[in-house]
């Protein structure tokens, strides 16, 4: 079985197809045929050496899969071949809220992830995918997808008709954006590229703010809200941006921490959340039932992620790449199939 | 009427007995006999030019006052007199979240406040005080009580069995401290006084530490949580405690901000809130519900809210100037029946 | 000024128009000229003398109406002329959980509502309807609107994805339909109409059941849940329905019992929740915030409430004829325009 | 090892000691050696044959035990010997809302349970006991401790200085109020015993009843929340106590439905929930994370569960006999290490 790995720090240039020898399943595992692979901010974060769960050997990258399960060990109950499943970000982290114990691991990080003919994990860590929906769009659900859920349904305190704030066009404020519009809330939305926000509108978009043309884009926010401030944004962590985005959150909204980007370019003056009764909320993606819910939610409303572009699974390193440059909209896909 | 009145960023000095001509009842209007009203760090941020609602008219200061209903306008239904009653904080934020017309006026900021002999206000922002709590005791849960408690119950997600961490021994955590073990809550408390840490003991704080002899307080909380950390924080402001606030605090926990003492001296980087899946929720006070609440549990419980050193009404200064000192353990009360 | 007065079981001939003398606004109070008002079954259940808020006097009936502000008392902040507003089912329950002083009244109940060219409110029971709405549209929300809200939004523990239940195709149904659509559920709907399970499924239902050809439907609501039961049901009344109802809820899920059509046949054994860890929730209508909540839900997506039909200012007796029929499929609305 | 072992309407005759053989462990597995089994009156139940979890095999009864860790699987991690351990009502509800798959099997109902000198369970449905309690004490936390728990934190919306209404003195009842005084809330209880009251008193509660005295209780509920109501309910499922009982809770309050004593001889209206806006709430035991939870409750506190008779091993059925005679106040434990 082949399969990429890479060493913490190794950069884009690290990262090398090696040929893995499998271990038998014990009783709870489950064998996955990966079909697809879908990038995020942070596996370049592990490229980097960037990662808060440093480990110093080498590991399989990426969170984020979908596939087939193609064999089961003898307990297991939750799937059988060959359903189509992708993993949890965090092994550990089936439901409820999160502790210690249940972000002690994370597919990519510390322990093998994704990236990978084929994978072995334990059945409690994995999720049916949505029957209409193709592996290379399933496999953007299990960190981008489920970093946007909790955001905007777990840890902020919205409802229906509500306003959601997103910054830029990646992979989790594009997911954000479907999410929200699916569930009736109003967006507004930010990127430095007009011709982008014409496709963030075509996607459901309420509002569009070019931040290059607006740089006091808060400012327009307020303005779009009638003075109020919108009740959540997905703050992805850009250069100087956090300052803003409390400003234009609403007394009693939510500041959804994502980190990403280009790390937090500023620190915040907690007196700003004191005197707006807000709160700042730090996202570690989340849960199984997380992304269950996210499944059944694509499921029920037929919303098809969007993907920028496919690379094959022998163009892992132009994937890094192409990521790393920020020209995207929507999520970078790895296809097994191809 | 006498009152005093004091200008925006005029100083302990600018704080001036006056006499007050009352103006008639509107229909929904009840006057107010003040008996105690006690002091809040507020007050002393009001006097020295640094509260947001800036006015530039004298006001009557001071949030947090008890007194009896001496008359009601002709459309009154919720109070009568003599009721024993106390003003909500925000005149408008009867229950419910915060937002930004909830917010818009508070008692002794923007609008004249209760330290005066009489009181006029709208019937909604009353509430009645437990029959077994005399009026200095009970002039604290207005802010200081209410504070707390939204910190604890409101805006945290905790439970009974669960760690709360406060943050010196003024009024707000010391009210804390009561509500919490009241609640059924572990108290892990800090203080720069052993003196004071053992009456705090002697309030039921399970675990004291002098964070002068332990700098590295947090060290300390963390090895007295098993590693894991506190489940809430009142983080009060001091000087450079918020990060360490943070730390403090378990994944998934709460770090309530509450300004304060010294302004906030550190900044937050998001990105400990992000890897930590914690969350920064900025505490304004409260609404009249929740001061109800809080007025119920004190009543049930019999609880007796902490009063460091009471001060006749004439001397007022007096009573700021103590509480500026910080010499306090608990609340500074004005009786005006001396 | 002319509106129609009724006696609590006067019967629907007992809806007489009569003129009526306005008093003078209070300095809280609002004026609004009534441009349509929508009929809820609890308005035949007055009629007919069944309402718990029984009154010994005539009432103006109906709850649900929708207006111009044509005048304002002296201390009105909240609204101006010539705002477009509907008026809280409960003139007293403005937000958070209901409590006995909350419904005490209820407009149309045992203080006079809508069915009047003009009505004279409290500003805190008013909120602005969507500018989207017509008049005639916008009269359907607070009662119905907010009921359906209510059972799905703020009573039950139900997200985006998650299956709902609704029964029959009047009112609160047609609206919950909407609404559920609106925020990414999946709807199941029953009829004994096929006809109207067509416009059912136009309207977006994913699942349509004949009741009467499928008369066991709990089993075929099993069905197509994969076993497991529907997260919400909202339990509109009918003859024997309960037990079907709760049979059809998931482990975990909610009954919202809205009370209704015949009033409820049947009984239900305590065990069968115990047994389900099921939650079974009165709903009474809903707060004002709720009001404004679905307003703004509305106004984002939209949504259209469904009106069966309109009838002329003159002809109130038809309207509530046509509506005990039972032939209707969402609302039946008073056009004063007309 | 010996265990008892019954037949489901084995009645308590059935109830007979046996010799096991036990099988080795898998590798999740953990041995755990019991020290003491707390009775439930759902013992009763399957003794009776009127369990749900109907099964046509043998097995080993009772859900409620404490011991220690005698042996572990090669994957365990969450326990180790000799921690001092009790094990989950359900082995699969570990957290959050209870579904189907979650309630899927019982100890002591359709698998085996705790009547044993030893146990094997799944390393995941076990949590570990407060230091200070003794085993005794300990195993009355999984069954009826979280029954309380559930029913008074999780799935009411009570706060502290709420009140709790506690039906009769049996295990649930005392441990709810055990647990409702920890929490720093008002507790109401009845019973047909002035003795029993007065030890109810003494653990704390505040209003008690005799309902033999005052066979129209509801009205002293009322009468002794000045008119309001209480907040919740623990329904235990005495005959005809379930009418009185809705009419005792506040309106938004909840009636939380747990079953027991005598079935449930009356049924409920559900307009009297719609009317009062009243939750009526199934609550079926409980998940693995209540159980840590009320752990942590009386760790802290220091809580003493109430053992009202202990019965050596050998004595099973005079323990079940003495449990069915309703003599108790608080709990029947069996002592295995007498």
């Amino acid at each position: 079985m082949k399969a990429y790995r890479i060493s913490h720090g190794g950069q884009i240039d690290g990262l090398q197809l090696e040929d893995i020898v499998e271990r038998p399943l014990e009783p709870y595992e489950v064998r996955v045929r990966v079909r697809a692979v879908s990038l995020n901010y942070r596996d370049l974060v592990v490229a980097k050496g960037m990662d808060p769960t440093k480990v110093d050997h080498p590991v399989i990258p990426c969170s984020d899969g979908a596939g087939d399960v193609i064999a089961v060990g003898s307990m297991v109950r939750r799937v059988k071949p060959v359903d189509r499943v992708a993993a949890s970000f965090f092994p550990h982290w089936l439901e409820g809220r999160p502790d210690r114990s249940k972000v002690r691991n994370s597919l990519g990080g510390d322990v093998d992830g994704m990236l990978a003919e084929e994978v072995t994990l334990h059945e409690e860590t994995l999720a049916k995918i949505p029957d209409q929906l193709g592996y290379v769009e399933a496999s953007t659900l299990p960190c981008a997808g489920v970093t946007a859920w909790n955001s905007i349904f777990e840890s902020s305190d919205v409802r229906p008709g509500d306003t959601v704030l997103l910054l830029g066009t990646g992979g989790v404020s594009i997911l954000g954006l479907q999410l929200a519009k699916a569930a009736g809330m109003r967006v507004i939305i930010t990127s430095s590229s007009d011709e982008k926000l014409v496709r963030a509108r075509a996607l459901g978009a309420d509002v569009t703010i070019n931040y290059r043309a607006t740089p006091e884009w808060q400012d327009e926010v307020l303005n779009q809200t009638g003075g109020e401030g919108v009740d959540v944004v997905l703050e992805v962590g850009g250069q100087g941006t956090v300052t803003r985005s409390v400003a234009s959150t609403a007394v009693g909204g939510t500041i959804a921490v994502i980190g990403g980007v280009s790390g937090f370019g500023g620190e915040v003056n907690p007196l700003t959340l004191t005197l707006g009764a807000k709160r700042m909320v730090g996202i570690y993606v989340g849960s199984r039932a997380m992304l269950e819910q996210v499944a059944r939610l694509v499921a029920e409303t037929g919303m098809k992620p969007v993907v920028d572009r496919v690379f094959p699974f022998a163009e892992a390193q132009e994937a890094f790449r192409y990521l790393e440059s920020g020209a995207h909209f929507g999520k970078v896909v790895i296809d097994l199939t191809q």
